[in-house]
């Protein structure tokens, strides 16, 4: 970043006094750091995929299983998930405190580390004690004594952008959580709201500009969330090789044994199959133009 | 409403299965009730009008005397104040607990209702025993637990727009107060985030549609804040007159005694000469179009 | 207009020489200029009301009496019509050189001025030989080579903003129109596309605040059309009341006498009698708040 | 493209009779067609490189040769540039009839085939003499005259997205084009307009998800402009790298020997040597992951 930066929203000054922990020391300053035994902002590119809800424990184990024989560095998955409306059908049914519980026999039981979304202060420290990462979903972006709380746990944290919010809103949420001492924070952008969507099937557009933007000024690691800005399985493959080429440091995908009969937004997840082509695909694209990898051994 | 509701978003389904308590049981269906003895829903229009912070005992006091004076119902001003970055300016101070006081001591001394924010669970006591409508900031329309929580103190409750939310949204959210059993609930407009604004003053676009869409679905009063839409005084008197004129049930105001000098934004409030125009020429347009006033006595 | 003008997107000196011709020459600087015995930007609020096509010569003879007699001071309506696609219905079917004669004959035998638009330069003088104002359709806002054609014939003009536009580039087009020496130039606001609509029917929003913005820098007068905006006919009457509560110089309204078997957007117009009140009540505000007026005489 | 197909902006419905000839008539229907020896749709993925404006000889006879040596397929650049407002700065300086003069004499000197953009109906003969690719800019993507009277040419068209369109109105377009017989059709996305940009330096966000969603309806081949959507030089690697592995059949790019003294927009055009870079890692994406090609032979 030179004296030349002529960003008007963001400038100079900003990064200096509004994200000074945030923001990038120098122009190759980025943040590496070791989540149970991976890597961020390095050589890999960590994949984290599973069900959009915990729905019960067989597709727990199932999801486990599955993808981290193809290559997951993560198991994601809703156990305590946000309702626009209070009242919850038979299909949606959160799982919650049970839900929790089943990730923490899958991370034993399988091996693979687990990200879950913290929704309430209450539950911070459940969920902490078997999250290996803390998700931030994008309603709470801005819930600022959430922030902080989950911050203060010294957990690794993901931070979803909200879906109306400026890259210079988001960085300034971010810079709650490294202001609590707290240095492992990932960004994760997942779709904006925009006029002029395609189908009915998009309510969102996959921000892809915002990679090379929060790259230029921050070094905390940005990872994408294609499968629901796309809100449609035919798109997730392009847009997710697309996450990887625009310089992802991370991919979160919605995976699902059976997704036509998936509890939540049957229309975007993929199957083990299609997650299995698109993880090759993500790596030998990783590998060829970057040096990154995704795949490890023959998985 | 009939059965050719030709909604996408919203269906006559949601109105039964999503928000049934926020819905209208009839077309003229239209909740009417009694804050510290002021009218929602009803002839009355009220006014919300004060600095957007406490910045001051002295500021205070002298606002609530002067808009009380001026016909004003209720005093607005935020002691709990979101920021978007973790550190506060000297100018920029919250005053928190010291402001709940002021407000306290101003509200009996001057015997002006008050509104003010929560902006955090742990605060919600603390600001319940002085505010007679705890206002839902945008940032928190959809922290339900925060909703949930203010919901049950069962004082009442203005909830605002978040600036990148539907309708269908904002209803959602409503229904989180509402199941509560807390039937004072007022909904807020304050601008929306669009690709085109008009200058780098105008941040938001007002949304005045939403006035009509909203009354054809909920029986909720529709609060209209034109202040902080607009983000420059020169506009406020228009989109005022509009807000009423497009039917709103109330408006919210910034009114400051030295608007240059506003502790944050200083290009939005007006002053109080402005105000007393202003207050004269809604309560007209209030009292010839819908007979309804805002204007009591000599005031 | 003072030095502190702070405005980012349209600067001071964008004012003096992106469109110098546009802008206001000081702070009551107010275009007023008579079209075929109407005055624009003076005490009268023109309204142009008639169907949005012009279906069939008795649709066009029936409205311009019902709307002349109800205080319209123009019949709008359109023989040249855009589609999105390049195949016509049965029902959508424009009249072109059809329409543009029944408009002719209306004004002769009934007396009232026509507002009409211009698609392509090859019908100008066709047009231009019937309309007494000149509309150029949004989709076409920019479309430079048109908008100097029809400057040129030195007819009075409006210039429709599109729903993407920045009030800057809405000015940039108009500034073509004057510097071809005509000076009878209108704006009308429509509404502009944004992302959180309120149902599916409201595929646009409209946007009052640009009226004061709009007014704050130039000199034209500012017209709005709220029946487009809306899409839905139950909001019209409380978005027109707003438009003449905003500061509009002038309302374009569709009236149809049998709005649901409208040709196009059944959902929008509204019919006589909606019209009629409608008419009453903008003009009782008019004169209530501004001293401007709507309606003459005993109409 | 099966019965459940769940669009409800574009229906299947829509597809037979709204777009036919736009629309694939089966899943693998691709258009494949030959433009002055470079074949779109095919295995080949063209560049069109070069100067936003044909600044002067110089500077087209320079591009020409460099960005031809350097393996682009296409010269770009505007001889006919849209301007905002009336008024052209002495820098800013359209060279019209003699840009299409230097186009047309590098053209056959340096043996590159040239694109470039037609604003008006009267030039289009001038520009068809010498383009072997008409670019219709977005303001104009609905102008349907002038896309009818360029369709006409039988000349192979490119047809940028308005910034504020959705993909219906966009193929609405497009089908236009092909009515007239015209097979030779290529769509651009070149970003849309967006509430939230990143820095005032972005003020669109390119679109990559409309490129599956383009795919999935339409056999026309889509190309992506990432140079005018970023406007920020440093990101132009990033989002032509994005744009290749989201499926871009082509890519258009800003050139020029020395960008930071660009006519227009000097913050966006890369040089040379980034030029060879870029070229370099786009080929070895198309090659490791579609098995398509940018570049051939030593290139």
């Amino acid at each position: 970043m030179d004296n030349k930066f002529p960003g008007k929203d963001i400038t100079i000054e900003d990064l200096k006094t509004k994200f000074p922990l945030v923001a990038k020391k120098s122009p190759n300053h980025k943040s590496k750091f070791d989540v149970s035994g991976v890597e961020f902002g390095g050589q890999t590119i960590p994949v984290f995929a599973g069900p959009n809800m915990v729905e019960s424990r067989e597709l727990i184990f199932d999801t486990a299983k599955n993808v981290k024989s193809l290559g997951a560095h993560f198991l994601r998955g809703g156990a305590f998930k946000p309702l626009t409306f209070p009242y919850r059908s038979k299909k949606y049914n959160e799982t919650r405190e049970d839900g929790i519980k089943w990730l923490s026999e899958a991370k034993k039981e399988i091996g693979i580390p687990i990200i879950t979304e913290v929704m309430e202060e209450r539950y911070i420290d459940l969920i902490a004690s078997t999250a290996d990462i803390l998700q931030i979903g994008s309603r709470n972006m801005q819930n600022f004594p959430l922030l902080t709380a989950c911050a203060k746990t010294q957990k690794p944290i993901m931070l979803k952008r909200h879906y109306g919010s400026s890259l210079r809103d988001w960085l300034g949420a971010a810079e709650y959580l490294l202001v609590e001492g707290n240095e492992k924070v990932l960004l994760c952008e997942r779709g904006v709201s925009v006029p002029h969507t395609h189908r009915s099937t998009s309510r969102f557009l996959l921000d892809l500009q915002v990679v090379p933007a929060a790259q230029e000024l921050t070094h905390l690691p940005i990872i994408v969330d294609p499968s629901h800005a796309t809100f449609w399985r035919p798109w997730v493959r392009s847009m997710s090789l697309a996450s990887i080429a625009a310089g992802a440091d991370g991919i979160m995908l919605e995976v699902h044994p059976d997704p036509e009969n998936s509890a939540v937004d049957p229309l975007q997840p993929i199957n083990y199959e299609s997650f299995k082509a698109l993880m090759k695909e993500m790596d030998l694209l990783a590998k060829t133009l970057f040096k990154r990898k995704i795949l490890f051994n023959n998985s």
